[in-house]
């Protein structure tokens, strides 16, 4: 299945480390057991050799296509919708889904490939995580036959991008509360007529489908709806960019508005009702957060390292030397450890079907937090450097307050741990 | 003497509170001691009169005339220099020197000037600083009789603008490394040839008059020299600015190169040698920020108040009324109040001869490192609305990073203090 | 006023230092300043000489007679009454109070005894603020003329000890929930009968009267009694001591049940009514825990400082040398010096009728969160060598965290402050 | 191998839960996942039936028969060696071992074994590490064979204790830098005497065979030595006990006093020569602690969720329903959950032979630091409570200070993680 992407991997014996890599990937292991630092606790030997294929694949695409553009997009608030054309080329998206053209692989590799794009940036790896586990997910698991039909192959390949509309603006956490309303079109039979606006939407001004989330006015029940732009009467909907955002901003955000915008009653979600659906969706997303922050940690672990050996401060030494540098280097690749174990026994409890959400809020939570805790701490490593965002950690650290905050703002799922750990709800 | 600073206060009867003040700045004391969250121990108890009218005066200013422009100028990376003119108007630059048209004021009515500033935004409040008591401070302390007489009058009023470069490429910790040298000019008699570069300057490429701080090659001394930029020949003196930063944007930064750039002898400050120089300057300077970050922490605390009031999820009830948002907010206005009342204690004991630097290293470390880490923790009560700059709170975290890193690191002051109390040195 | 006190000083010249002092206490200041680590922010200049002294004469006693005795007690978990005698001699007790053989020395001197006897001992500071605040202060603020009378000169002296029985099993927190009853003695007119059990009170097992809050089943209002024990007929008052205690243990503590325990209506507090009574005296009492706190701070700061020097590891370098020990030592003195300037300024407008519980609240919960969080830190400079008593710093560690818990524990306090900051209360 | 330790077990239908027991260990799985706060992220899924079955066994014991007695040995400081008889006849000491009677288990099984006496007391578990992995196993890795022959069946059994002498007074955290010495014997031919002291050894008074390393005088280089008392004439070994300890009072520690004492060259390991020898014992006993100090935070957080369910502050609310409850809950499952995982996978890589001493060093000082960290949380939900012994979780937290500190304290293994990732050492 994923040998799919296995072939679109370009001849490895061609392909040359650019100078700004900071992190090397060798593959063999020393007969006498080494520290690694980029991997401290051993967690490759975890994976399968499939996993370890697929993950190289998607780090030297990401290393070698993704990191040279990113700077300057971050800088221009600019993303390339080509981005996903490239990865959909490449089979890294929805490549957990089976069948579509999808690679139809584990759990953990799909978030091996997070991992290796958020190595980048997290908006880039936002950007796809929108369109693998939000759209394509939604799709594969509530879709009709003709919906997945329709959609799933061309996402694959990245030709029609997706973004999901579940958050709106009165109603960051409590999805529960939404306004959106579908009502039956008075005068035009088998449609809906949909109203009501979503905000923060990853990739909404350029998205070709958007799964919408509206409570159906004749149940109150909230279902899916499949909007295809080219589809929507003028002036049904709208989907401005949110600009001068102060991270993701190598990725596109924007609103959804929609006007008593028509949408045909096959493009509803058959079966899925109420939070279920937006929530199973966000579930995979979340988990494939847990590890794509990891990456992004790594990379700051990475930066920092090089930057405290090579920079001299005080008789020569390098900052290395220093004991408050190593203390902070050490606790940051011990949670970025942590954190990847963690992330891969929830992947392979998911792909046995014995994670439960729970296990997901606390990876997702745990692994944001320190991911942002520790990008910061070493961001201090730089000093004054570190204004430049050529040094790239601030462009981290400005992400990672992000992806703390969104798929459930860190404290919310505090307070999810906190009812499943002692039955009692404490949101008020 | 700071009657001057009062007389250009306008009619205060005329002036209304622009909507977007979030602080009120009640002056009337009530009967029975009420809690106010803006001052939570009593800090304007310990103000005299004309201090808390120096303190509205800058406030003022700031609120109607800095505030309306800041967020397009962090956004364009745009600093405007008539902004120190208006400072100038008003007697804020130089505030605390007596005579040569400043007010000298209490080293605590300066403070209060730098905090006004920073509770709109840090990178204003650092051009100031270095205005006022990095190159002001520097002629009024080191300078001859003719430097004063020639800069300080001009610079109190904003018409010549002042950089200080000390901080080089190579030893942003440890100036007593520093590279650039001053030479004899073979054959101009009374001049030195300065050579060097210095990195991270505030205000550089806007400066009229940059101190710059080198190595006299026939001591091996660090000596300061003021360099006019319109006498130095072309060629001899660049100024660049250092674009695309991640924090201060609404400052100007650069560096300065000096290539064999004659400045005659009585440019050089006649007496000071060593380090003992720029370190008195940026105590100053540091002293400065140690309240000016209160500003900046107690606007994120009203900004994050009003939001947790106004803001409403799970059964209508605001944010304001969960434990996990309150706790946010207690710690922060704790740090502030604290803050607020270790920095009026050492400025008294300046003004008393009382301070040592070390003082000054705990202040400025403790309260950069507080208004950092709260302004960070009260941005996730704006969860994802944060990435919207127009909620003010990421530009001041972005900010903050940058004042706990320069004019000595947060780590470089934990060494100074380690050093004072166990009298061992453990910088190697 | 004070000078009872300071007539009772021994004579300075015979006094030596004890041997085991890690702190000196010069009265000198040095003509260029210097940093004091043990004053690091020159807190001694906002006392007046008066403050000074009894500042002394409280370190010299405690220092003198209570520190040799202090590591047996609390191993013994025994508490000496005659401890309370020899406060009383000296004037320690009740010192704020005007009259009845008090010192009525300031709020702020006040607070210097609790942080002299916290130098020594949380658990011995403890059982002075009973007497002192919660017992003196609430017969002094809502006794009648007769209970003054009666009881203030012998509690001045020691000669009659005191304890305070707010806190019930069941109402930690909440002592507005309390349960405890005072009802009309069906037989014995003039008389109440109290019913009800009182737990973690400081004193109980050794105290003469205990101050009582009950319901009147009349009214349903909280009131205040003075139950003397030599009153009470045998059976109707039992206090046994809480053993095994894990802090604290230099202290005695216990319960109070009354069954039916008959007391004359004029040993109720004639007018106060509700929670404002015991509150009152809590306030005061929670002010002298936020210095004394910081006595025992100090301790463990002056401790690990003189351990470090002391112990050599690698290469025969004190640890005081190594970066990550001098990062304690600078945390841990800033605390220090910051919660000093803090309680001071809440004293002084505690004086001048400024202060507000909430201010209270602020300097209690803060002062006692850093005093916890540093002793524990200091505490790892020590390495396995803590675990021995003799280092005194496992014991400051045990005690904090009991005043971390006691008179509010800290999270109450930033709920308290959370409702002040917001105007919404979060209790529930 | 292990079914010596299975058939140990009492009938299971026999035995009844314990009222004490706040933990459940429930073995059959749910057809739908559900969240088991006990172990959040499903680690079980990673252990065999022979590991889940001698956890079982040792969980069964130790609840059963050390946790009835705990709290009195704690307050008495008493440690009963009949313990490591009970412990040997189940099978539990030595239980990596191959052969000598030992059950030949898993690393992680033997770590499931450790986890669970500490859950009970890391006293209890300090004991038994001392005699599984410091002595037994320096004897099963270095001994010869007559030595393994005659200690190891015995030791198995709990029939000989063992101490391992390796700390000295002066140097905790370098023992590279020993004082002992071992020198020829002048008059007796094959034998050494043995010249110096040890401190802070577990189980020195009780025990019958202490490995003591020290300086062979002829080469410099650092040796092992089987001491056994009965063969020591008296004088030359003393092991006083070091009493009033702040925490391991169910342990018993000691010195070890060595003065000229004659042991015979067959008790010398023989190959094993330098620091490899007792780092590579200390490498098994830190790897026991990582897990096992996760026994003790599980226990903290089963008593910490019991309190908070059953005790009720302000309208009747239990405390589990207040978010800054719930959000202290939360912190410590996921850190439990992590270092559970963590500890699992250097256990495989260990036996895998992929193992190395850093990642030891990386799962023992953030278990240890997290554990107690979080120990200190949740004790704050038992409020002033906690004072009382019979809470349990103050003597948790008193413990886990000296996990943190011996066999590497928390920073030096910062440092040795720190040289791993730089490839630079900053000890000194």
């Amino acid at each position: 299945m994923s040998r799919l992407l296995l072939r679109r991997l370009p001849t490895r014996a061609l392909v040359h480390r650019p100078s700004h890599a900071v992190r090397t990937y060798a593959s063999s292991t020393p007969a006498v057991p080494q520290f690694n630092w980029e991997d401290p606790l051993g967690s490759r030997n975890l994976l399968t050799e499939e996993e370890l294929a697929i993950s190289e694949t998607a780090e030297r695409y990401c290393q070698e296509h993704l990191l040279p553009r990113v700077l300057q997009a971050y800088r221009d608030e600019h993303y390339d919708p080509k981005i996903l054309q490239e990865m959909g080329e490449l089979g890294l998206l929805g490549a957990t889904i089976n069948g579509y053209g999808c690679a139809g692989v584990s759990t953990v590799a799909g978030a091996l490939i997070t991992r290796a794009v958020e190595r980048v940036d997290s908006g880039y790896r936002s950007s796809m995580s929108v369109q693998s586990s939000l759209v394509m997910g939604a799709i594969n698991d509530f879709g009709s036959a003709e919906q997945k039909d329709k959609y799933l192959p061309a996402m694959a390949k990245g030709k029609i991008i997706g973004a999901f509309g579940l958050t709106e603006p009165n109603h960051g956490s409590d999805p529960g509360s939404m306004e959106a309303v579908a009502r039956e079109h008075p005068q035009k039979k088998g449609y809906y007529l949909l109203k009501g606006s979503k905000t923060w939407i990853t990739n909404s001004p350029i998205a070709d489908v958007l799964v919408v989330w509206a409570k159906l006015q004749e149940t109150g029940k909230i279902r899916g709806f499949l909007v295809d732009r080219k589809q929507c009467p003028a002036g049904t909907l709208e989907t401005p960019a949110i600009k001068n955002k102060t991270g993701l901003r190598a990725s596109i955000t924007g609103m959804i508005h929609l006007e008593d915008c028509p949408v045909p009653k096959e493009n509803m979600f058959p079966d899925i009702e109420g939070l279920k659906g937006p929530f199973t969706c966000l579930n995979s997303a979340r988990y494939g957060i847990a590890l794509g922050v990891i990456g992004a940690l790594e990379d700051c672990i990475a930066r920092a390292r090089a930057y405290a050996l090579e920079r001299k401060q005080f008789k020569g030494n390098p900052l290395a030397k220093y004991q408050l540098i190593q203390k902070k280097l050490a606790d940051a690749t011990t949670d970025a450890a942590y954190g990847t174990l963690a992330a891969i026994q929830v992947g392979r409890l998911k792909d046995e079907g014995k994670a439960t959400p729970e296990m997901i809020s606390m990876i997702k939570r745990q692994n944001c937090d320190r991911a942002l805790h520790n990008a910061r701490v070493l961001q201090e490593i730089f000093g004054g450097n570190a204004v430049s965002d050529e040094y790239m950690i601030g462009r981290h650290v400005a992400n990672l307050y992000v992806t703390q905050t969104y798929e459930g703002q860190s404290d919310i799922h505090s307070l999810i741990l906190g009812r499943a750990i002692t039955g009692v709800q404490a949101f008020v």
